[in-house]
């Protein structure tokens, strides 16, 4: 059992050193403990968060950098402590461990794409109680852990709560599982209904008509920024999954980070305006992640090769992912 | 009639390829058609939208780029679809042509400024139903806009919707008819009284005593931007048009891109803290829009060469216009 | 007395040429006062407020240029007008004296701090009635800008309103009287009491549960960003203002930029997601400086090198030392 | 014959708005015709340029944004005249036609390579006497044009002159036929010997022992910068294609941005220090221009998302087709 | 006589703040002397420089913020000291006054260009054995201050030494007297003969064979930058400037920021690749300076708002300035 | 013994994850072994080279971010192969360790300083055949590096070769041993004699008549960039070395990254135009290396917070250190 994450998956390109056994932990690259090819796996079965990297966007449809996103976010780590003030909860009464990198292929898509769903498959099936948050990578990405959390886990029911500017419903007979087809690639599988998908925060003058039928005649759910700011994001969130529970076993929280503003994250391949604002995305993640039925979830769609210099967009990801382990810590 | 834009205007510099007769119009740039010297302009007299590019900046105080709007603005059109989700509605059903730009010259600004009026009236006699965009340029060319609306239409009286930080009401005898002035120019030139003037979101150290003594001299209305937080951007816009509606026959839009705040809107010549959010604008001009008086806006003052990298300006300014032709399309 | 000044502080490097004699007053750099060697301190005395560079950000934990805030502030006063037209309130009416900068040793950093206090004390004794504005630098300055207003008037019990992202209540014993630690310095000098201590602002993964836990020892009070959204910015800051009043006589305000989102000030050394929007800031330092208490300020951790080209944070800066100087004019 | 372009290449995006007929052709995007699918084939059967965009980069190593250059380029082209002072010659002498871009397919990359070859030999087969210019894309499409070049002329034999920072000859074993892999690709596939390819340009830490052990066992010729430098380049340059002359039929020349200095060229996926200068870049592009037995080119991972703002080397690159076409009409 | 400077002359927005009297001076900024209004003008009759900023650039073709380069040329003398190590001589053993900006209208560019005129002849008269220099702005103000120099001294016959990668000498007939005509304007009035016009560093695709043309009608010289690297720039400025002292009283030296490659000056509007190196133009103007019938000089066409963060374009115009007052001591 | 390095060391903040033993070496990152804690230290002993970081610029006298380089050095390892391509060599058959920063106090820059001269001195005693190089940091670290270099070595008279555009003699009364005084700091402790100093590429209004009196007085050796040209780079560092070799024991090698042009290094504190160019740094560095009593060296002033997106000095910072060590090899 020991190598079954090897070869299968790279380590992280480098690990921070960490504080001699015994001192204070402080920030979170103090803390997230890497998973090499020596540790004993068995040990971590436990862990409460497994972090992978999923680093692909050669499958995106406009040029993207998202590939860069897993090493960027790791090195953001040393911004952050594991102490969040705003809930008084320390992370670090919490374990991670980072599995490393699915690995990929320079020229054949569909075997990175079979990589992924592989590795989503085995780290399902080994860490079977812990929270597996996928760091994108393209959207298309998102079809493929999916795909991956299904076969691991066969009998469960699998619901999707998603933050996106866009539907992602794209017809795949074009260009095949692009990063604009992972909802519909999931509905035409058959692993998700498209009744069992909650969308929040499209907005604008980025989907077409075609598309919106498309998700009316699969029962998708959704509800624009507007109808949301309405109702409020908390509550709004909170109404899917109440629905979303009634209804599946396991829900999967995908973050496409392009539903935020340009002002926000321009460091995303297609930022927009008219898009969410940082505090109302972190209390939409806060509240999905107290859900007892959120059992992975990724973040996708971030370029940092797009970045501004002080790199928003780098921090905003890496907070929406430490406001999810807040989140399932407060549960 | 044929030749009524020749030599008068300049077709835009380029020309999307547009997808075949009959093929699906997706994006705003496959629908907008450029109205060249050989199509025949009596069959697109009904536009429902007629764009022109204004691209005038050497008249403004402070170096500005805005001359480069017109461009950036028609490369922009390929990031957004026709079709607005929060509506529902589709732009396509509607008809949009693009006239090209008013001629500039190099070193005589008011022959620039003649030929803007020259065009503003040519265009408001052909296109009688058509909301006509000016896509400036700086906000000088708003004065001349409305003068060449004054007269093609001598009858109507005329009254202004500004969204700007600034008053805009500077003395003209200093700098002859800078960015500063229009409004002063058009209360002086008797086409606009200042009670038909009305200004939101003015706020912060960015304008004169002077200038807020003549304002109220001239009746001006402006409501500053926490005035407006107060009672609501749409409270706000909806009681403004309709004191406006109920003294003028026609109500000009006029769009300053410096009215947001910077952290929205680097790309202009003079960014300002404190300003509108995205959500506000596009708020405010959906209201205007709505408003069956309103029949010619422009957008002014937005410098592409000062934007960052993901062109968050640019985009919102083409927003800002999409969001105007969504409005005027749910009247 | 006429040469307290000098040596002790450096005239700015440059001064603006200002209007002649009795012509109009427009811009702030118009307004404020350069305090010359030659002039007569005696005239100034009676100067409602005393702006005083404090280029020290060698002291900083990370990387910091905050030296350079205070010529970038004076720079920046070109675009901005005296009038303020949400309150319709002049501060021309008023008077400002810029008495240049406090002198700093290239590699004593000690050295500096002395000059810090030296020059606090001179500047409280000298000008008795004058609001002091001191413009950073790093935050370990307001230690020492709080010890000389002490050893100026010893008497006055001082308490601190506080906006930031962090406790900086940080041990000294590691690092000496860095940016982390000006809070705790004043409490272990004796000259504040941490119950005498409001920190608005504080928010997310950039504090410690040690430092939270060494706040409550001490009394100090906080205030997170979320808690204040509930009760309101207003109300926040004139609760705990009302607080203080009762504890203490004199007031000494303390912006730490990093306060702010990183989408509103992306120049400053740890700029972070999830922080307060321009519009809050503003507002809460407008509540604070009606109060009559409030006496002296500072504003610190803006660091121009890592401002993006339009300068957001720059001017950001100087609008909240303008909004400051507004909201003493009100009182 | 008429639709041989069509559905196998796509128009470009846009098209400029050309001169009226007879008016004075003055920038190269008045000269270059675009060749739409309502032409007449036949009548640009003899047009001595034949530009063809190659916008594929997602089999590039490393995050590339390449595919952006094609469009990047034709924007360029209003920067630039037609009239090259240097050498007293005006390119509007010659015909250009731009037959748009190779499609691409957004997951299977076999498929846009195939593609490729098959736009390279239909171009080549139509176009007889033309130069054909492809611009990627990554340098991946090297050896696709190449090999369709070989399919329409398989009784000539092909040489390579190549200016670049790497040898490109990474076993294709691993990653398929990646940016790394074009001339081992060719050598692989019997289409080019090693001993005809010359590379020019190579420097510095960015080869292995293992590369250049491959490239001295296959015969391949190269030079370092160097070397060059102490030669001239000029001088070597001229020698290459002397000896190459004797050995091919037709020579190919490619262009990868990345054998320019940093300096020069930051848009480049793997910038280098230590490299080109542009007046050594452009005096070897010249010169191989002139040889008679240079009849198609490319130009190849050039970056636009990562240049800076004034497009330093979205313009170099377009010098360089310049120079090229400069070159032939020297011959 | 007193007052000849004022009101046609606008101060220097702003003053360094110089060393004591007695004071080391170090930097250029304790050096060049403000005249101000209260100046004594007689006591600087006979400095040796006289700068004078020139911020005029509506009327540049393209977009155009070199109206900012005379307050940026300001800021830039504090990187410098007065030492130059290259020639061990000290500039501030010379004497040099800045006497502010030529004021400038904002809507009527021919009152600007009427205004240098003035300027410039006001300032040859006074200051009559003065090394007079502009500081641009674009490059429409090169032929008013030679009219101004011409109209001082009416018998002297003028020659003109430029650096540029243009002509600049396009038909006023469309635009006026643009940026893209100050030769011809010259030649067109009679105030400089084509061939006592000596234009060295063109290149590439910049110039149209029309100009080319017009530039041999009229026996203008120039020399190709490719030429002026075989001879040698200092064997090529030298043999100009003989050749144009045999012909002429004074020879007027025009530095146009765009002879320089893209690479090396990125803060011009028209920025090309191929040009001069830094090390290039600063010996060609090196030379030209220590030629004594140069008196006059300008910088122009650098754009500070398209600089890079680290101001290379601002700081290189600064170095062509100072390098010219080097080679001026050095006769 | 074991325990030499710490705690005085701090451990790199990461490390590469390493292939596996036995597997091929490829780039730099995989080739230099960081020296942790539990390493032995006695099997490093005898490593070409030594690699330490030094990572202070709080003693810059401009604002500076060189603290950020060692870490930016690091993470650039990425980037380059070890084989040198040029010289046919292979760095991997040289060992290199990485010992890890030299810790800093925030707030004590003489304790900085004093542990700078302590780990030197531990180095050179400990590491007796190695190089050490440092990686900085800004300049005022070199005095302290060769301090502890002749701490550990009393007996050898070290002589000095510099690469900058400034003397660095600056007197340490005022300031204290900020990054301006290194020389004089070296020649006033006695440890080194001017005239054992030499100084190549001083160019430009960068240095003072003072220092410039203050080397001649101490027979400091100095070559300008225009003096240099002339020899030619490779002649002058020989000759330079020949008389160095001929009076001292042992040569310390310091690159002050500001001697570079600043078109190609825009990332050092003071970046100035007519520097070096890269080729020309590399070649001297080359030339250096590969003298047997050069047995040191620091590469200083590298601002990676100043770089622009695709760090030209970062990497060519790095470019030089792997220069050196190619020098080294090929003795």
């Amino acid at each position: 059992m020991k190598s079954f994450l090897y070869p299968k998956l790279n380590p992280p390109s480098f690990t921070w050193v960490r504080p001699d056994e015994g001192a204070e932990v402080a920030k979170v690259h103090d803390w997230i403990q890497p998973l090499s090819a020596s540790s004993d796996p068995e040990k971590s079965k436990d862990a409460d968060f497994v972090v992978v990297g999923v680093p692909l966007s050669r499958s995106s449809i406009s040029a993207s950098g998202a590939s860069e996103f897993p090493e960027a976010f790791r090195r953001a780590w040393k911004g952050f402590t594991t102490y969040n003030l705003d809930e008084d909860i320390d992370l670090s009464e919490m374990t991670a461990v980072d599995v490393g990198d699915v690995p990929m292929h320079v020229t054949d898509i569909m075997r990175c794409h079979d990589n992924i769903i592989a590795a989503s498959t085995a780290l399902h099936q080994h860490f079977e109680t812990s929270k597996v948050c996928a760091i994108g990578g393209d959207h298309s990405i998102t079809a493929m852990m999916v795909k991956g959390l299904h076969q691991a886990r066969p009998d469960e029911k699998i619901g999707i709560l998603q933050f996106d500017t866009h539907f992602d419903l794209r017809d795949m007979t074009d260009n095949g599982p692009s990063n604009g087809t992972p909802m519909r690639n999931l509905i035409e599988s058959g692993i998700v209904e498209g009744s069992h998908m909650y969308n929040i925060g499209l907005h604008g003058f980025f989907n077409t008509k075609d598309l919106k039928k498309y998700a009316d005649e699969q029962g998708v759910n959704y509800f624009t920024l507007r109808e949301t700011r309405k109702t409020g994001i908390k509550e709004t969130v909170g109404a899917c999954l109440e629905e979303l529970a009634a209804k599946v076993d396991t829900i999967y929280l995908t973050v496409d980070m392009d539903v935020l503003d340009i002002a926000y994250a321009p460091g995303v391949p297609a930022s927009t305006p008219g898009g969410m604002t940082t505090a109302e995305l972190l209390e939409g993640v806060l509240v999905a992640a107290k859900h007892p039925k959120v059992k992975a979830m990724d973040i996708v769609c971030l370029d940092p090769l797009k970045d501004t210099f002080a790199q928003p967009t780098v921090k905003l990801g890496t907070h929406v992912f430490l406001t999810f382990l807040a989140g399932v810590m407060l549960r």
